[in-house]
């Protein structure tokens, strides 16, 4: 999902309990409480999903300035280097089709399109769904079927501002349950990432949802969401390929608190998405697998999006790429037997190049706090509304490196109470933690920063197949410059 | 259960999910997520409890000063009036006999004891387990089983400050278990008030649960408590009276986040235990009632403690007093038919004598605001720790009675975004809700409050049953004075 934070469903805490479905998953399936996306936003968090390796491994970070969040508007020049492995490319040494629905977001220029990276069918677009634009500064972004467009959103493919409707989640649930049929009927074993962004800013739900939940449009959104993934189980369930499919929700980063109400919940932990602290990277997950993974379990081990593409490989008996590291662990044991095997693993969070804080067991340690700049925030844009942890929640670049501030989790999810550093306690993880930071930090690799340039000219003007529609617009000429990241 | 928060149960979103049974609980039965206590703290909403009636209507309350919390430390002088009903008295009229197990809280004199209000049976204590005391200042407080004393916290009942180690919940449990046994081998119906408080501070768990959670002291004391529901549901399932018997479980205000980590969750809600936002006054609530109530039900119905008074003498098929104003209404369509006949009903949220917030279907009013005094907050008192919303979490009392401030708590449940008071809705709301406001303070009799006085002299220096033990203390002279309620 998009934008959808842990505490967005119902058996994470969602007062207005909006996901029927989503929570009977879990309890048919897996709960993991402790489970991470890779970057407290969309882009570099997809591409680590896909890669199995942190975004400064795999290029969807900037280095334009320090500890900045970096995506793929459509100005961006870069996108996903052909370098990289994704899981499609791996599963197809096991005659596995895939198939990318809803957003892309690892770059829209021809070369970095799903199709040239191991996906074999395509229904959705490679941005965000934001806009209306004018077509003179900024083309509409388009909608792809496979390799050509086949129309723009809020052109062929409406989204109302006003009333926040839209039917993008009923086509894209369309668009999966199709494609589950086809591989079905055909025998294939099949992936798909069914990736649907209607609760990105703008919100949309269709007609049948909205109005239906207690929080106005995210809720809605949220229903029509839930409501999918219910089509989607039972569909497997009809097709009795359910004990054969391995199924996994989550999200590619917190809810955006700073959309106020036009954002959704991370329930007990601090800020949203942009920042790193839990609201911003802590994720709802849940693995379902009827008879291989133990109905209504709940299993603490910390996890992230990387290790999905990991466990995957290791699901379909395929080895995992050894030219390089990876960040995703296999969790097949969590998954399968329940166990913590992985105890020792840590987490880490980054902003850009920039780590900004670690995970291990129940103790996080920030290296660097900040949520954004004081120019920003006076402007109105807060990441953290209605709270405010003072040292923590900061507003300039605050530097812990030599001393940093220490939180347990568990006590503590909210990141109010900062372990004192006088303690054992402090004392005893750090000295677990240094030498894993600086094993970490002495191996890290970054990889050419894919998100530093922008370009007008590089935007959706004269995308694939637009000919045929009459839909090419005529692209400024070429002027790139570095992007500007002001968070 | 004391102190307890919204978030502290799993099936409401606590991170490390320590309450299987209670989660289970609310599989089997239904979830009230818009459950409320009647006062932010213990003994106002006991007494609401008890008697069906706000705490203003019952005396529990005080006028020393505007809009205060108070409560029955064992200095105060009152206690429950003979002019209430409570509920056990009501519940005799059909042969009921009812047990209280751990907290009262109504007032530690002997005129206010369990037994002299409608209890048959007593085992616990008419205070808080705060503690030890010196026997000079202040007696350490008494442990009743029934009209006699049988020892003191921290002499005969043993609570480690130091640990956080008691069995003192596993003492309420048997207490409760044996009860349940004798009225079943009776045959008789019987109401057991089981008042465990061990998420009270000092938060206290037994030998075989500490160190079980991932929360520290509070999320064992927790595990502990969801253990205890646990085997009493069992205890009724296994003599097969669980679909006779109707088991509520909420508690008694929100979390008490002034004690940071040792204090609870209270979700997504704003501040916690002494305040009238959500974190104060929303709780926790499962109804339970096999074959009767639909298993996995979820009601979004507004309802509260003193609903439980109405609710059960409807259900035991007893007419509700008809000589005085209850604030309980009747829920059986909601628990039983899953109805949401009741949507009218407002929720007041009172501080003392002063009505501070109303809630109509979403939305809540508030007509004034305050968390503490600047003089308090700037000593550590803080209750809302890490959150602060300007003009709302506010450290003077800021009157909103002509404009009231308006959040809509489906969209907004963290009391973050006032409605504009510019805006058609804010005129809607406040249209409907005048009329019900006005009514209910019109019809409002306030009782004599009850929690004005307090005296050294009333202390538990030589309850009753004393001398058998040779535990009785000498008390000094009266010398009353106006308790002063800082909060
Ligand atoms: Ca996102
Ligand atoms: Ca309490």
């Amino acid at each position: 999902m998009d934008d959808m934070g842990w505490g967005d469903l119902g058996v994470l805490g969602q007062p207005s309990k909006e996901t029927p479905n989503l929570d009977a998953m879990a309890a048919e399936g897996m709960l993991l409480p402790n489970f991470y996306t890779a970057n407290p936003l969309c882009s570099p968090s997809r591409a680590a999903l896909l890669t199995g390796r942190l975004p400064v491994r795999n290029g969807f970070y900037t280095t334009n300035a320090h500890a900045r969040n970096a995506y793929t508007p459509q100005v961006i020049v870069g996108g996903i280097s052909k370098d990289e492995i994704l899981l499609p490319e791996m599963l197809k040494k096991k005659g596995y089709v895939s198939k990318i629905v809803g957003k892309w977001h690892l770059g829209h220029r021809p070369q970095y399109h799903p199709l040239k990276h191991g996906f074999d069918e395509w229904f959705g677009a490679p941005n965000c769904h934001v806009g209306p634009y004018n077509d003179t500064n900024e083309p509409n972004i388009p909608v792809y079927n496979n390799s050509e467009m086949i129309g723009r959103y809020y052109e062929e493919f409406k989204i109302d501002r006003r009333t926040g409707e839209s039917n993008l989640t009923q086509i894209f649930l369309q668009e999966g349950l199709d494609f589950i049929l086809r591989q079905n009927a055909a025998q294939r074993p099949f992936f798909l990432y069914w990736a649907p962004d209607a609760t990105h800013t703008p919100v949309y739900a269709s007609e049948s949802f909205r109005g239906k939940s207690q929080r106005g449009r995210y809720g809605d959104a949220v229903m029509e969401l839930d409501h999918s993934v219910g089509q989607i189980l039972s569909l497997l369930k009809s097709l009795d390929i359910d004990n054969d499919t391995f199924v996994f929700f989550t999200s590619d980063n917190g809810a955006a608190l700073v959309s106020g109400i036009a954002g959704g919940s991370n329930g007990p932990f601090l800020c949203g998405k942009e920042t790193t602290f839990e609201g911003g990277m802590r994720e709802p997950a849940i693995a379902w697998w009827p008879e291989h993974i133990k109905a209504g379990s709940v299993n603490f081990q910390l996890s992230n999006v990387m290790d999905l593409f990991t466990t995957s490989l290791a699901l379909a008996g395929i080895d995992a790429p050894d030219d390089r590291i990876l960040d995703g662990l296999d969790l097949t044991p969590v998954l399968l037997n329940n166990s913590d095997s992985l105890k020792n693993r840590a987490i880490y969070y980054y902003r850009g190049n920039e780590m900004m804080a670690v995970r291990l067991g129940q103790y996080k340690a920030h290296y660097w706090t900040w949520s954004n700049s004081w120019e920003q925030f006076k402007t109105g844009i807060n990441f953290c509304p209605g709270q405010e942890v003072p040292g923590v929640t900061t507003h300039e670049q605050m530097n812990h490196t030599l001393q940093p501030l220490v939180f347990h989790l568990g006590r503590d999810p909210g990141e109010k109470y900062p372990v004192s550093v006088l303690s054992r306690e402090y004392l005893d993880i750090m000295k677990e933690l240094m030498p894993i930071v600086q094993k970490h930090q002495q191996t890290l690799i970054p990889a050419v920063p894919q998100l530093n340039m922008c370009d007008q000219s590089v935007m959706n003007w004269a995308p694939e197949g637009c000919e045929k529609l009459g839909k090419c617009l005529q692209p400024p000429k070429p002027n790139p410059w570095k992007c500007v990241w002001p968070h």
